[in-house]
């Protein structure tokens, strides 16, 4: 199916009216799920609306949530999400988070007690065309051992950062400080594929290539050793108990066999360049320009290449659904 | 040669004063580096002491500076150091960062124009003492390709992170961002031993087991492949422009051969958690010691154990100082 921006756009929006959301979470998980199928990231693309959906109906989301912004501390906002999905939490703290930020030269906004399925990206976008430099941190579901372990502890605990550029797309990255999605094992163990060692262990804590043993009873593995599975303890510190919500273990808990979307919060960490460096801002961001020239003349790439891409095809030639996936959103507006 | 703490410590402070360092700087640079012999981070210890006297003789490091602490915006904290070593201006920048951190709940320290040779570790400690999580970055020189790159643009780019403990040893991790420490590959090098892959590339960018072609035109590489590399620009971006300050490369350029200890920037990030929490800040506490818990349970080790280790046995025994070491630091007071 090849379907206009306009058409999945609206199509989302039936799909969240008809279960019930609120006018303010249609827009924001719409403008979601739209901005992932957009840039090819089809792990958060419509694909979402079925988890979403899911998540209503084990009684693990509220549709009809109403964020409450706190002005907690000169440089820290709370949103209380009330049980309701994140993206709408997140909209309703940005004005406050970037005054704050302009301000103080730093901000942080916890998010809590959200369900959370949004790819860090679409946030960190939103403050860097703000002129903003953003972190994002958030837990998810315990599938991932720590370095030398043979338990899962960590969530797939995503590290997003975003630098602005003007003239160019911004510098984001996104990425799990696991070795890779789960999904992408599912996906190996459905086609009975071995998968690469280093994605995971088995229920002994021995490297395997068996996806199934790394499912059930098994462990994913972080990237990179030691070093990414300290850096996805500090996402579980940061965006669990500094901020009062749920580590990855607590949410897998709380779902409690539902399948459903994780449920936990979310921690922003906000600078403002223009505060940082006064008069002097521009020649700065000029000076990073040279650093990211560096890395395209090293032979590199840059993070997100390959979203910008997309979405240059996409806002000119629509999205491809597969029909398989199309089917099972059109039966989500009957369901 | 076997020595008490007391003993090295006695042996920096003379080293330094007799380069003319100020009490301050004698007290600050004595401190850190008996630190790093005491927690046997040799290339941290008193070897560094060798580093210090000849970037000063290479009139790259100024020994009487004077830090200057600003207070800059609401939520950050400046300090220029003119030209000297970090360790006396993150002493001297230190309380007004902390304030900062209770009465806002996060804020950030930058330092600028310093001669950096601290391991990040110390600094975070000092910051976990006052019950505050914190952060910190610095660039190095430019040594490290890009993923996927054949030229150097990254430092070796430390990232640090501390979280307080009640009752235990804190959680702080300390790494390079690349895979390798740069003297690791000077040891194989010199022992004409190859390398594994994954540490290097040559001046093609192909991976090598050639220490030498790593070091002569090639390029150390990252942890962690691309993941790693983001990674490694968001250190750039946050120690170096973000801050007004110089990217790895820019610093490698400033030391013109010289081969002096970096001169550049470095920036903190803390979260003050009684801020963030108010009076549930020790449940939330405990609940982040079920994840060390979880962490230890899953047969994994915490980072900085052998640290935490190696201080108790130097703290019983003194530390042992190869021979070679100490006549080359008994000629620094000489030289």
């Amino acid at each position: 199916m090849q379907l206009s921006l306009t058409d999945i756009r609206e199509l989302a929006e039936r799909i969240l009216r008809h279960h019930g959301f609120t006018e303010g979470h249609v827009q924001a998980v719409a403008d979601t799920v739209v901005r992932g199928q957009r840039d090819e990231c089809h792990s958060h693309g419509l694909y979402r609306l079925l988890g979403i959906v899911a998540t209503l109906k084990a009684g693990k989301g509220v549709a009809d949530a109403e964020p409450e912004v706190i002005d907690h501390a000169p440089a820290v906002v709370k949103v209380n999400a009330h049980g309701g999905f994140s993206p709408l939490s997140f909209r309703q703290g940005l004005p406050l988070l970037v005054d704050k930020a302009r301000s103080g030269g730093i901000a942080a906004m916890a998010i809590n007690n959200c369900v959370h399925f949004s790819a860090l990206w679409v946030e960190i976008e939103a403050l860097v065309e703000q002129g903003l430099v953003a972190m994002a941190f958030t837990p998810s579901h315990a599938w991932v051992a720590p370095a030398g372990g043979r338990k899962p502890v960590f969530g797939t605990n995503p590290i997003a950062f975003g630098w602005p550029r003007p003239g160019h797309n911004p510098y984001i990255f996104d990425f799990a400080t696991s070795a890779i999605a789960r999904g992408d094992i599912e996906l190996h163990r459905r086609a009975d594929k071995p998968i690469p060692l280093g994605w995971g262990v088995d229920a002994e804590g021995q490297p395997t290539t068996d996806a199934n043993a790394v499912i059930n009873g098994g462990s994913m593995l972080t990237f990179g050793g030691h070093k990414g599975s300290a850096l996805s303890a500090m996402v579980e510190l940061l965006a669990g108990p500094l901020i009062g919500d749920l580590t990855s273990a607590e949410s897998l808990a709380f779902d409690d066999g539902s399948r459903s979307l994780p449920y936990h919060g979310e921690l922003l960490v906000v600078f403002d360049p223009k505060r940082f460096l006064g008069d002097d801002c521009d020649t700065h961001l000029l000076r990073a320009e040279s650093l990211f020239e560096g890395i395209i003349d090293a032979g590199a790439r840059l993070p997100s290449q390959r979203r910008y891409e997309a979405r240059l095809r996409s806002e000119a030639q629509g999205v491809e659904l597969p029909d398989a996936l199309y089917a099972d959103l059109l039966k989500l507006l009957e369901a």
